[in-house]
């Protein structure tokens, strides 16, 4: 299969999402400009996007949701869950397995959950399987566990990448607020760095009231 | 005071994260090349981040970590703690209140938790003030709030931000899939998409299988 560009799988996971929302909204065909206004892109560029799955548009053209979805969900993989684990069960870690529990698993289920720490394992009230963190190669290789969340302490974040690197996962989601680099070239990272936010949005806050006021 | 750049902001404020921990390590004086390294950056732009700062460097300078952080903190408005709310307190509101209150609240602090739905509001326990949301507007105002949350669904985003927007914030910090735009140009917003990088993940890992076996 051809190999859909990075930008183009992030714009086409978002226009799944969105044919989602319009399918229970009980709307049955969509244009690319009308997909582009929600996204903030062009016509042009969303029916580029679906030209990769091999549909060819023109302006105008209506898209069909239920047949695109299915399109979209062979070509990136949303027919059947991602198994996936969280590494990291602090504070941060267990607000996002609640989260994440608590939402559809439909894209990604989670399987999993290690920490260092195996007397804060007994404390935790779930129904995934929890276990040590030593035991993290041997337990993604087990499950076949494709993704993890990485939701340990900075300094312990790329040991953690290491161990689900080397169980063989293909991609890791990093929530700490260090790089964390993939121990094997075909592994991709993503980062999202919660309180990094926060604290951007204290310094913007603060330096815009000086420049408006 | 001279307007500092969005990426100068964006480094500035991760230096003052790694100042925090050097000092904590014990560590009294830093390079740009030292700071530059942790950061993916090279030592020139690290020095001339901090030359918005009023300190002109050249390389091999090392900075006095204590004076470095009072200037950023000074600059960045890290001194007082920011008044922040959370406008929503479903599944990924309720997580972030959990989280936000477990980590130092040095740099903001939420003071206020909003729901429309009040039933809601009378099973969730904090110690922290919660309003119907038709009280947004009059609390930010009295309680002088700053920056906002949303964690509603994508549906009410829009509205809810209005209504900070109303009661006088700085900012928006947006977790839900859906743009949001302010309704006063001074008003900034920042987006993080939990889920949407849920999605992205699973069809990178999906994609990268199929590009690397």
């Amino acid at each position: 299969m051809k190999k859909i560009p990075l930008p183009v799988i992030y714009r086409l996971s978002y226009v799944f999402d969105l044919l989602n929302k319009l399918e229970e909204g009980g709307v049955e065909r969509v244009s690319s400009t009308e997909l582009g206004e929600y996204l903030g892109q062009t016509a042009h560029t969303i029916r580029k996007d679906i030209h990769f799955l091999g549909i060819a548009g023109t302006a105008g053209t209506k898209y069909d949701i239920v047949g695109l979805k299915k399109l979209i969900a062979g070509h990136l993989g949303f027919s059947t869950p991602k198994k996936s684990c969280i590494v990291g069960l602090g504070k941060l870690g267990s607000a996002l397995l609640d989260y994440t529990m608590a939402i559809p698993q439909d894209i990604f289920r989670i399987v999993a959950g290690f920490d260092s720490n195996i007397n804060r394992l007994e404390t935790i009230e779930t129904s995934i399987e929890l276990f040590p963190a030593y035991r993290i190669e041997e337990t993604v290789k087990r499950m076949q566990i494709e993704l993890a969340l990485i939701t340990v302490p900075p300094q312990q974040a790329q040991e953690a990448a290491d161990r689900c690197c080397s169980g063989g996962v293909a991609g890791l989601l990093n929530f700490t607020p260090t790089v964390v680099r993939p121990k094997n070239p075909g592994v991709f990272v993503r980062s999202v760095d919660i309180t990094g936010e926060f604290r951007i949005c204290a310094a913007l806050a603060f330096t815009n009231r000086l420049t408006t006021e």
